[in-house]
């Protein structure tokens, strides 16, 4: 899926929400655990739902790499089924790989081809050339941290600035206008100098939900020029219920926050 | 296997090399196809066959994940055959992974309980809490990324000296003591600084044998004082012929870097 697909598809669909898939076999409904892959049957469940009222799907790899084999296979059911279901989708592969030259070319094997996600997160830690192989695909898009939500942010990212010389420098680099980038929402004073260095780029932001960032402020200080945002939500959807209706009270929170939404 | 022993081993097998399974099978001898899973046969003679003349093995995760679930089926078989019957050798999942406290835990699920690989790479771009779940295991590491050997390593990590504030940082972490760091052999003059922010510490040094770093002086620069490093050597090795006699060659390169290894 293209960028302006995807913020026409925000402004259509009144909502910034992404989706956050951080499914733990040890988290989802019990009665979910009669099927042969509850994982994907929650996955499925949960995107069949709320796909009228979110604008993306962020899929996170560790949780899907913690059951091996299995794991994988919930991973690929997962985006197979969004690929052919709900195709206005925008699909995010949260990995935040990035290796060598030769190295990121398979990741971007395995992300862009093999399960055709939209977009992949990547660690810029290693520079250019871990990052490239990813923008030599039309309509995918690598999504660099620069800022992220969590404590340990303030070890590397913010002395010096190096998370604003992440965004300046890739802004040079070839294909940038498939960069996208990852800014906390807990960090959100922070924002504007961000959006500044790149304001035509979609920003990921998560740390809205169970990290406690400012919904409202975050939307104000990162839409004032275009509506290039997706603001994730994890945790505070997908397990807002364990019951047999999970997905209503799932839904109440997509509900609440894209109620606070001006679009 | 706790780093004492790694060491002792490195002394009694008299060698630092780290086999580095960036197993692709466009790139297997033509004969293997045959097998119902030929990378792990290639990833097994290759292991049995080496297994005396080697410290270490790296698995490059990418060249897995690019294969699907087929690759990561590859993958698990692998590692279990190496802890099975090549219990010496050390193991590390290079997978460059961290992320927030709760994904990284997954990740660390995956990685040390589910495959038991002995330490995994990881970015420090996230900070400590992003470290933190890996350093709860006992006689597990973690490889911080220090240096790189790619030519993108001079985008962020040089500068400002970024490289050597994770070295410094991280040295402070709790359980410390865990933490290995990756250091590009291509950049061997600023392995003495790193070495001297990190006496105790084991390094793992790519980029010497396709990304033609110099093998004499890594070492050189950095045992002075111990014989904690392990060099990985990757595609020279494991791809140095393509007939049914692969392994052979393979076996050749090794011995020609243990000749030039005084231990």
């Amino acid at each position: 899926m293209n960028l302006n697909k995807l913020e026409q598809n925000i402004i259509s669909k009144k909502t910034f929400l992404c989706l956050g898939l951080d499914t733990d076999i040890d988290k989802i409904p019990k009665h979910l655990l009669s099927y042969d892959d509850p994982v994907f049957e929650f996955n499925k469940s949960m995107v069949d739902k709320l796909s009228k009222k979110i604008a993306a799907v962020k899929i996170n790899t560790a949780f899907y790499e913690a059951r091996g084999t299995d794991g994988w296979n919930s991973l690929g059911k997962t985006i197979k089924h969004i690929k052919e279901y709900h195709p206005d989708l925008f699909t995010i592969a949260d990995a935040k790989r990035a290796d060598i030259g030769n190295t990121s070319k398979m990741y971007a094997r395995a992300f862009f081809e093999k399960m055709q996600f939209d977009s992949i997160t990547l660690s810029p830690y290693m520079g250019y050339d871990s990052v490239t192989e990813f923008l030599n695909y039309e309509n995918k898009y690598a999504i660099l941290l620069a800022l992220t939500s969590n404590d340990g942010a303030v070890d590397f990212q913010l002395k010096n600035e190096l998370y604003l010389s992440v965004v300046s420098e890739s802004q040079k680099w070839k294909n940038s206008d498939r960069i996208m980038y990852v800014v906390g929402a807990t960090k959100s004073d922070h924002l504007l100098k961000i959006r500044t260095l790149s304001e035509k780029s979609f920003l990921l932001i998560p740390g809205v939900g169970s990290q406690g960032g400012d919904f409202e402020n975050v939307i104000l200080n990162s839409t004032q020029k275009n509506k290039r945002i997706l603001i994730n939500i994890s945790r505070a959807i997908i397990y807002a219920g364990n019951d047999e209706n999970f997905l209503d009270y799932s839904e109440k929170v997509v509900d609440y926050y894209n109620s606070r939404t001006s679009l």
